[in-house]
């Protein structure tokens, strides 16, 4: 297979060696504003513990510290097998620049067996993908343009977003999927669990110095069930919830368009004032 | 002081040494069903890395990951410095016994300075402490006798809880604070954002066999803000996600008698079938 028909994101997610040490290297399409794309990170270390050969099991948790930006270039991800257990597994996983440790993760897998189920949470009512219009991601970051969102609100939503009342909302509902169709895996529904701009910009209807540092997904599906959903998109919904001295929490639910509840997901934002 | 003016908290998390490996013990009073209160074992890895004469600013986020059952007797817990930054700074902490790990972490700490605010989560309203019932905690494990209780619904919420419609819930609403009054600090805030019990036991009205995989807390306050507290209760809120395949998540809000979103966790807790 050429180059050019392999998907940019598994270019970008692309590891040389295997085992406990591989080397990869930035991807231009996946740039945010400084540094790549976080939720290409979070995907990275994931696949260092899910390509691993001792592996078993499938994500449950996991969660990524973002220690430093990442320059652009080669990196290494270092993955360290912490305990397996029967049916669950441990690790620690951090992406590495010279002699400098710039992301962290810890990563659970387990084997899952069917049990019983609820969901107790609500899917969040959404006119249909093909009903809403593609925001024009022309004057954002590089990897804004791999995605296709579509908000509830619109192209308004990401500045001027009204909750009824008329007041100032940190809410945003919209579908999500990759602009060039790819079948959604463990990976890709990783990297989109984080593809919510920072709830502060929504909030306050301007961009803000603001970055991530720890981000944890919860995986409630497996990969049959997120193989079924091949290229159709994804429900995200997120919130803020306290803003205070430098730092606020967003939490965010992902869902299939036939109401499954794929992901929970929580991060903590460094804004600067 | 003798050992019995000291509280029992401070006795469970007591640490000999200092720096990168120290040494503590199990704690009777803070046992649970199997093995100990996981709050008090986030409480003492976070403690590893607060207590560190290399470490800056305030506990930011931590996430806790229960790798194995731990034993009663002896414990190493082990903190690695990942990265310090100019304002920010990152760890690896373990609990280890024998050759085995046991527990781990990841903590973030930061110099925080006053900022834009904004709460965007509302306070559920609660009649005041004094007026709920404490629960009785007679029949369940040592740990829930060192907390007080009150729960919205009286000792009936814990196993016959009901939303306005008259459905199961898995949402709780409850005032807590150290049943022998102790100011609070980081760490109990850190121990008390694991006081939910696990939220299928409200939902399906039953035990089950449970136990939490990975905890996550975003603290929202400083030491100055949690010591102004001092032995008041704090208003805990908490409810589930989604329930498969042997794993559940829930997340919760600690708010200040006086209004003041403290923490927001959330956690991912295995459940048998």
């Amino acid at each position: 297979m050429s180059q050019e028909e392999i998907h940019q994101f598994d270019q970008a997610l692309h590891l040389n060696g295997e085992g406990d040490i591989r080397q990869g290297k930035t991807a231009d399409p996946y740039k945010n504003m400084i540094g790549p794309y976080g939720g290409l990170t979070a995907a990275l270390l994931l696949k260092g513990a899910l390509d691993h050969p001792k592996r078993i099991g499938e994500p449950v948790s996991l969660t990524v510290n973002f220690a430093a930006g990442v320059s652009d270039g080669p990196f290494e991800i270092q993955v360290t097998e912490i305990r397996t257990n029967r049916s669950t597994q441990h690790w620690f996983i951090t992406q590495n620049q010279g002699d400098s440790v710039v992301t962290t993760a810890t990563a659970i897998f387990a084997k899952r067996r069917e049990t019983w189920e609820s969901t107790q949470l609500t899917m969040p009512p959404l006119p249909p993908f093909e009903a809403l219009e593609q925001i024009n991601a022309g004057a954002r970051p590089p990897f804004a343009k791999q995605y296709d969102y579509r908000l509830r609100g619109g192209q308004a939503e990401m500045f001027e977003n009204l909750d009824a009342e008329g007041n100032r909302s940190s809410e945003s509902l919209l579908w999500i999927r990759d602009t060039i169709p790819r079948p959604l895996d463990m990976l890709s529904l990783t990297a989109m669990s984080d593809i919510f701009f920072p709830r502060i910009f929504v909030l306050r209807g301007q961009l803000v110095p603001a970055g991530t540092v720890s981000l944890t997904i919860y995986f409630h599906a497996g990969l049959a069930e997120v193989e079924k959903i091949g290229v159709r998109p994804l429900l995200g919904h997120a919130r803020g919830g306290r803003f205070w001295n430098n730092y606020f929490d967003q939490s965010a639910e992902m869902w299939s368009e036939s109401g499954d509840l794929l992901v929970t997901s929580s991060q903590i934002v460094y804004f600067k004032e």
